[in-house]
């Protein structure tokens, strides 16, 4: 309940639905909910949060009858690799060596732009129809991704992924795309450096890499510590972990955004989740190093992002949320590529998150619905740079929002609203979504993009892509 | 591919989906795909499945154009007390004991027979809409489940719930439940006896169970080894393990569903799961026991339900499916009662067990997509005592059946469809359930059940159902 609105007309309209705001007191990162509340957009923005009286006479040039209805922050996916829709499901049941060197990175010898183009494509129809409003992109022919989201409505940080195998060209092209594209299809795209990891980047390339993010002011978006493996093959190689050389890189003095980080060790010297304590990082490789101490010293906002259903599905332990909440690191939500997540769901991702959180730190109490919304919202903002933009329904924000319908029977009664969202609502449930004021769905009909024509293209195109009698492979997967 | 159509009308004909069959050798079970197929329904039954070709002549009362879709066997939760989704998410973040005597059994005593039914209907309805055809449910008023059951038009097997603390009573009640309700619905319902568990019912009690079961050709449908902690409190109590206790009552010997099991010690001493290594039952109480060489002692078809939602919830280990399967032991799907799972979806229970098998045993090869499928289909069927009639999509068995849209964008394309339904859709994606060759759902729209005017009246009686002023339980929860 805040300013009163204007008489001019406004954009669009919103009234009667229960609102999900950060103004509250009673949970994690002040998380509430008011209901029969009103939201007014103009110019892309949340002008205000009212009540459905205070709008009544309001001119509006669009209105949506939200009664029965939750409004929420969009969803963010903080990492993903749009165009590995394409690839969802192909290769199920293996260990990432596998996976990785006989059917990812050989398929992706063979990835045209045209396919790339699709894949986002598709991605985007999936996204919006789950909710995501914002997702943050890791991969190549990245003016292709850029195309497809411009065309969808979706805003995204977008960066060109690189190895040093590519030599200095990788990462010429990974800053080229970054200054291009920085601020396209009206300021939704935003724009990192995107080196692949500390095991496909050298140490030079990763400083050189920090050092343009400080000259240029931009994001550093890399995988890192993705399991235990990875850090017991990093400090068996070079001494250190894989925090270890970001840090030594100077990426922790910038802007970063860092995926998965199941593999970081702390404390006792042990990662935090299922991996602990009979056959993670400690009895791998007895690293006794303490990433959280070096992450504390961290300039630079720093914040990673968990995608749980493919951790579960390799049986890796989960992100540390519990560690890095206590250093005041922000864990966004993300759906990693769907070669390996199988959807872009991160509605799957918050229910996942918490489930995991409570599994594996045996604590009921660990994590709550509300908290698992923090993470969805706030932290996921924080995550890819937007944290003043996007994450909160709150007057100034960008008007990125989604409805969801909780009248049916899985989600009926509620007794508590953070409950219902995160444990018994899924991404179905979202009937509209809304990107700077625009819908982009409307009673689960996509405005932008057409799901049967994309399909079909792509479909056309599918045995070319998943051609592997080459021998080709783009990397060898061995992090040591 | 099987028997050709009789010329005479058929009930229904359902033409041009993709069906999954139980006749192939291509993975878990013989599950295959049959593309381009046909299933004609006669009497409640499936007569055939054929070609569209075929049937193209045929005529029959109903048709259902189903290009693009895929059939299979309803999904059948195993376990559950539909009634308590009148209290989803009303406790959470709790552990168990809290979440028994604080919550759930204080609120219990409230319980109408009204309530009971209200609740049973809105569980049918979630249920119909998430692909469920049978479920198997254990609760309180059951006459009241009953009639919801026979208002929806579901399949279910039906136990009257009892403690030893009700004396002689409880025990008659239930077989007065189970005698009387057999066969009802137009034979939809079978039933139970139904014990709560080993914690809650006496020796002498269990032993007259086996008994009666074994009189009157009953399945016992009972709560046992729920987690690692009521393990080690039974064996500290008693000496025995609660597996070794239904032994000793000969409930082993009887057609016997467990729900649940993450308590099972077996072989080097340890449940199977997370709760193996580092605070499991052995750390507890130092558990020596093998239940695994006890339960293949068993001359009764005896089967486990397993809920992993709720088990990842309060940070209990999973069901050892694994070690299960060693001995041949079926385990089947389910969702336990929504104030835990907080939803009844089934879809989701199979999703959850392919990825907390994976994490838990640390191996991406086990549970594969079509190993969960199995578990969904076969094993399921098997657990609720109806391993002839349901879950398979063959000539003879009842015609329980799902269509399934899998041209969503988060399940296209489909490399492999066993990896698209466990790991891509949901079960929002289920657009029409049948039973007995009627359709309860179409399109996603419910024929039976009147769900606002549900919730409508259920939400006014909320208030006294959920009070806790009074200061009483049902049960007190210790189960030392």
């Amino acid at each position: 309940m805040t300013t009163v609105p204007e008489s001019r007309p406004a954009d669009l309209v919103i009234t009667g639905c229960t609102t999900l705001t950060h103004d509250g007191t009673d949970g994690a990162g002040g998380i509430g909910f008011t209901g029969d509340s009103a939201i007014v957009v103009r110019g892309g923005l949340i002008e205000s949060i009212t009540t459905p009286e205070a709008v009544a006479a309001l001119p509006a040039l669009e209105r949506i009858d939200a009664r029965g209805l939750l409004a929420m922050p969009g969803l963010i996916n903080c990492h993903t690799h749009t165009p590995m829709v394409a690839l969802r499901g192909i290769a199920e049941d293996l260990p990432i060596e596998e996976w990785f060197n006989d059917w990812i990175w050989p398929i992706e010898t063979n990835l045209t732009d045209r396919d790339v183009e699709l894949g986002a494509l598709l991605a985007c129809a999936e996204m919006i129809r789950g909710g995501v409003t914002t997702f943050a992109d890791h991969y190549f022919a990245m003016d292709r991704v850029a195309a497809a989201t411009e065309a969808s409505g979706l805003r995204a940080n977008l960066g060109a992924g690189y190895f040093s195998s590519e030599g200095a060209a990788g990462r010429e092209r990974s800053l080229d795309f970054a200054l291009r594209l920085r601020g396209a299809a009206g300021g939704r795209i935003t724009t990192s450096l995107a080196p692949h990891a500390p095991y496909t980047v050298n140490d030079d390339d990763l400083a050189a890499t920090a050092e343009l993010a400080r000259e240029h002011g931009l994001l550093v978006h890399i995988h890192a510590a993705e399991n235990a493996e990875q850090t017991a093959a990093s400090v068996a190689a070079t001494g250190r972990t894989p925090i270890e050389t970001l840090h030594r890189a100077g990426l922790l003095d910038v802007d970063l955004l860092v995926a998965h980080g199941t593999g970081l060790v702390h404390g006792t010297g042990s990662a935090d989740g299922i991996g602990s304590s009979d056959g993670g990082v400690v009895a791998d490789g007895g690293v006794a190093a303490d990433d959280l101490a070096v992450l504390r010293r961290r300039t630079g906002r720093v914040a990673f992002a968990t995608a749980p259903k493919g951790y579960l599905k390799f049986g890796w332990g989960p992100t540390p949320l519990r560690a890095l909440a206590s250093i005041g690191v922000p864990v966004g939500l993300a759906t990693d590529g769907a070669a390996s997540n199988n959807t872009l769901d991160v509605w799957e991702s918050m229910t996942l998150t918490a489930l995991s959180q409570k599994s594996t730190q045996r604590d009921p109490g660990w994590l709550t619905a509300r908290q698992a919304l923090d993470h969805a919202t706030t932290q996921s903002a924080r995550a890819v740079g937007l944290g003043d933009e996007i994450g909160a329904l709150a007057p100034g924000r960008r008007a990125d929002l989604i409805l969801v319908d909780l009248t049916g029977p899985h989600t009926q009664p509620v007794h508590d609203h953070a409950a219902t969202l995160v444990l018994s609502a899924r991404s179905a449930d979202v009937l509209t979504t809304i990107v700077d004021g625009k819908v982009l769905m409307r009673d689960r009909r996509l405005l932008t993009l057409d799901v049967p024509q994309i399909v079909s293209e792509l479909t056309t195109r599918l045995p070319a892509l998943t051609d592997r009698t080459h021998g080709r492979r783009i990397q060898d997967y061995d992090p040591s």
